[in-house]
Order: C-alpha cells, then sequence, then structure tokens
C-alpha cells in the first residue's frame, strides 16, 4: 500500500489543521500515512533566523493568525488561539511522538499536543501536561516519559532533522510522498494525497 | 456589483498563475475583479531583504518552481520557465499597466507580461518587448510608453505601494475584499471570490 510521509512540528501553526484532518482524508485517497514528527528550529537556524518567520515579520504574522481563524472556522475546528510564548518548545513533545509508534498511536498523541497548544493554551513543554495527554489515551505514561528523556531518543529526533534535511524539507507541514515528491503546506495536503494514490 | 482587488507584481511566480485564472473564476462567482499592479521590492527592503525570498532561501526556491511546474500542468498553462535574471525588473511594466484601464484592457496586458516573461523568458523590462505586448493588443503603443515614463505616472505607482503598506500586504499575489478582508497566494484566490460574492 502506498504510504505518504507527514513531516510536521509541534509549534507549526499549519502543521496542527493538517494533523487533524490528514488521517480522514488519506482513507478518502486510498493512501497510508506515517507520522513524522520533527524540529523546524535547527532548520532556521541555518537560515539565520532565531524564532518563527511569522514573528521575524510581523505583517505575516498577523496574517497568519488571521488566515488560520479561516481555516479552522471552515474545518469546523475550535476557533484557533495564540499560545503564549509563541512559538512553544516543541522538544519533549517531538520526543515523545517518537517513542509511540507510528502511525496510529502517534497520530492521537499528535492530534492531542495540537488540540492542547491551539484550542485549549496548555505550555506543550510542562511535564504534567504531557503526562495527561498520555493518560487520556491509555499510553503507559510513566514508561514513555522515561523512555522519552533516554539518549537514544534524544538521538531519534536528532537523526529525524538530518533526514528532512536531506529531504530539502524547509518547513512544516510537509508531505513527501514514496517517489520523493515534496509538497509544502497544509494547502497542498489533498495534491500529495492525490500524488500518492496514483504511485 | 462587488469588486474584489486582485494585488499583483509582474516578477512575482505565483501572481502568474493567479492572473491567468481570475477573470474567469470570477466570473463563475459572480465577481467583478480591480487588477492592481504594485511593487513588491520597496516592501521586500523594508524587511531587509535585496532580492526575491525565494533566492534567499534556496531550498524554498526550488521547491517554488516544481510546485509552479505542477501549478501549471494542472492549469493547462505553458511550462513555466525560470526567468534570467530573476526576478526581473517589473518597474516598467507596472507603470504601463497603470496607464491603461482598469480592469479589461489592463488585464489584457498583464497577462501578456505574464506569459512573455515565464513561458517564452522575454525580458519585460525591454522597451521593444513591453511594445510589442502592446501593440499585439492594439493599444497605441507609443502614446503608453511615453505616457507611462512621465513623472505623473511615477507617481501613481508610488502611490500604489504606498496603499499596498497600507493594506498590510506583504506578497503577492493578494486579495482584498470590499470589507477589507485579505488573503494571500494563488491559493487562496477561491476563497477570496467566495468571500466577495458573500459581501
Amino acid at each position: 500500500m502506498p504510504v505518504l510521509q507527514f513531516w510536521y512540528e509541534f509549534a507549526s501553526t499549519y502543521s496542527y489543521p493538517a494533523a487533524m484532518r490528514i488521517n480522514e482524508k488519506a482513507i478518502s485517497y486510498g493512501v497510508e500515512v506515517s507520522w513524522q514528527p520533527f524540529l523546524l528550529g535547527p532548520i532556521f537556524k541555518g537560515f539565520g533566523w532565531n524564532t518563527s518567520p511569522f514573528n521575524l515579520q510581523p505583517e505575516k504574522g498577523r496574517y497568519m493568525w488571521r488566515d488560520l481563524e479561516r481555516i479552522c472556522a471552515k474545518l469546523d475546528l475550535p476557533p484557533m488561539r495564540k499560545p503564549n510564548p509563541f512559538p512553544q518548545n516543541s522538544l519533549k513533545a517531538a520526543r515523545i511522538a517518537l517513542c509511540l509508534p507510528d502511525a496510529e498511536p502517534r497520530a492521537m498523541f499528535s492530534q492531542g499536543i495540537f488540540d492542547a497548544q491551539f484550542a485549549w493554551l496548555l505550555p506543550i513543554d510542562d511535564d504534567r501536561v504531557l503526562t495527561d495527554i498520555l493518560m487520556r489515551q491509555d499510553f503507559p505514561a510513566e514508561d514513555i516519559m522515561a523512555k522519552s528523556a533516554e539518549a537514544k531518543t534524544k538521538q531519534a529526533l536528532k537523526s529525524q532533522v538530518d533526514r528532512a534535511q536531506q529531504l530539502g524539507l524547509f518547513g512544516a507541514p510537509s508531505f513527501v510522498t514514496s517517489d520523493s515528491e515534496m509538497f509544502w503546506g497544509n494547502d497542498r495536503l489533498e495534491d500529495a494525497l492525490e500524488w500518492q494514490a496514483r504511485l
């Protein structure tokens, strides 16, 4: 079965609607999705940026929040809210996600993080918030929290970022098909699924 | 009748598919379009950029050309090609466009410029190319070329850029509805038309 890679960053605003809708959409295209969390921070550093481009360009930032209000309304998602600080520190959430099997458990946890962050304004670098999300989804929270702090997990996330850079990713969400075609942005989800479905 | 403002920059790659399809799309939404050429250069300077962001970020640049290949194929436009140099100097073309009445004559000339630049790789700052495009569309080319170099026209383009900045535009194409809702990008054309049609 054809597998589409879904590359997302927990602090990325446009990754949120993509994460909430990708699984349902993928079913309608007959495509399987592999959930690939990564960090944009190290990639942005390569561009000489020390924060989100939406902070570096206030005009674009203001537009982005309005654009996402409209997108969430269209998708019947709860109104999108701006976390403080923005962007949130997504390091721990990404490590935990990598400790969960791809795709369904990782997808469930990831949607929980996005919902907590953008609908509930909960700090996603807070151990209690992270533990809560794991527990509510019946994961062995203590074990996973411990495993997420191990050197092996830290290395696994570093490898993810290396892979992202090798793929030429520069933003999130991004979608990579099994023939290495890359699509960037929540707006390209349908195009990516259509491409993958044809392979 | 509701009028949607279409803000475009001749050197902007994503302005090309938007310019080629907006009039036909607008008819199906019952919306009238006002063609508003402007320059991104002065706006980018405000961000500290001295060229296109697609040159400043080579990864994004490579992606953009591939993305537009896919978009043009979907729209049955000729294959998109990369002008040399990129971006082209769009100053003269923007001044000429402002000398032509909005909307149909200005739209025709503007589509001619985009076609010449991205399908035929002609230099759009060359007086012969500009004159040819005007003549092929039966405009009084000599008169318009002369008018486009007048101080009044130069001032009109400066005012356009001022207006764009006041509207908070930071990229092209952008669409502004009659109730001041702003949409950015070729991807948002349908959303903008739908919004305008409801007013």
